[in-house]
């Protein structure tokens, strides 16, 4: 992969968390001030990458989809999505904002479906390579109320997904997984508080990266 | 998964060894002395590792499919097809006959392709879990005589694949990969010199087979 000069930031947190508004407020802030970025998410953001998505979110049919089937697809969206994708936007200095990356595969298929966690970790290795991201931000909030925001979306929108039928419990284990990682590396890892208006969220943010840019 | 009380049978080697012919052949055999035979392939035996092969084999967009990805796609429908075919079969009783299987990823993407053969391997063990060939009969020749078999059935079928539009060099390193297997795993794969008429190799695979089932 080729040489890593731009900054990669990745947002993370449950479903109904406002991840992609989120994303969105601050590409347009990016923009405003001159950097070009990159706006993309997993899984997906290749067209391959994309059918992989739509086979994992949207599998239907009769035959069950195995969790260790459901993390080595990811993997597989992932690997391509950062070396077609990713990488090469890094490499000429853009800033990329990802809607979920190697953490959720940790949260998701490692903590809540409960596959082993270095496992998954040396899979996320494996998948995204070098290509490492320099700042996470995580939207946490209580997971009754990501429940709800996703409920209300899902009415006005339609179908459920693999992962928004799951149940409470295995959303708390999501949330615990996340939280987990962030005390692991608070380097990297913002928790933000997403029960909140979108405004302050978003100014909240463009503090940490308005810091970490200058 | 269940547990194994059959037995599981790879057949390994490069295109045009004959590996689906003497599968065949030694299936029928199976049959006639009363055992019960379940007849599969890699990637692939599943409707969904089905897919999944299609997206490897028949990769043909301006996307490149990376080596990582490959790999993982090919994992993906090796854990697939393990817990939906192999595993059940094998907890039934029956003999599982299956073309190609986890050797082809470490000979392939492994030492072909040039990623680290130790990741490759522990992908497989994440893969296929605890269900383990029992024996693996590696049909091998010289890597000229392959490509030209394999370029008679092209001209007659159509179509080569990703795969058969490898060059010599790199069917060389695949043939490298399966020799160094079977010399480091003696007792579970056999070597089958498969630049013999078909009958005699089904004899010789017979031979092996019945003596290990007796």
């Amino acid at each position: 992969m080729a040489e890593k000069k731009g900054f990669f930031i990745t947002f993370e947190g449950p479903e109904g968390a406002g991840k992609s508004s989120q994303l969105q407020l601050l590409a347009h802030t990016l923009a405003q001030r001159g950097y070009e970025c990159v706006c993309t998410r997993e899984p997906g953001g290749t067209p391959l990458a994309e059918i992989l998505r739509a086979i994992v979110k949207e599998h239907q049919s009769d035959e069950m989809l195995h969790d260790e089937t459901e993390l080595l697809l990811m993997e597989a969206a992932r690997s391509q999505h950062v070396r077609e994708v990713i990488a090469p936007a890094l490499a000429q200095g853009r800033i990329v904002l990802c809607d979920r990356f190697a953490d959720s595969s940790t949260a998701y298929q490692g903590v809540a479906r409960g596959i082993d966690v270095d496992t998954v970790r040396r899979l996320n290795d494996f998948a995204f390579g070098h290509c490492r991201p320099d700042l996470t931000l995580l939207l946490d909030l209580p997971v009754e109320r990501g429940f709800e925001r996703t409920r209300r979306r899902v009415e006005t929108q339609g179908e459920v997904d693999r992962f928004e039928k799951e149940d409470l419990n295995f959303h708390h284990k999501v949330r615990e997984g996340f939280l987990a990682i962030a005390a692991a590396e608070p380097k990297r890892v913002k928790v933000i508080n997403a029960d909140r208006d979108a405004e302050r969220i978003a100014g909240e943010i463009w503090q940490i990266v308005d810091e970490l840019l200058s």
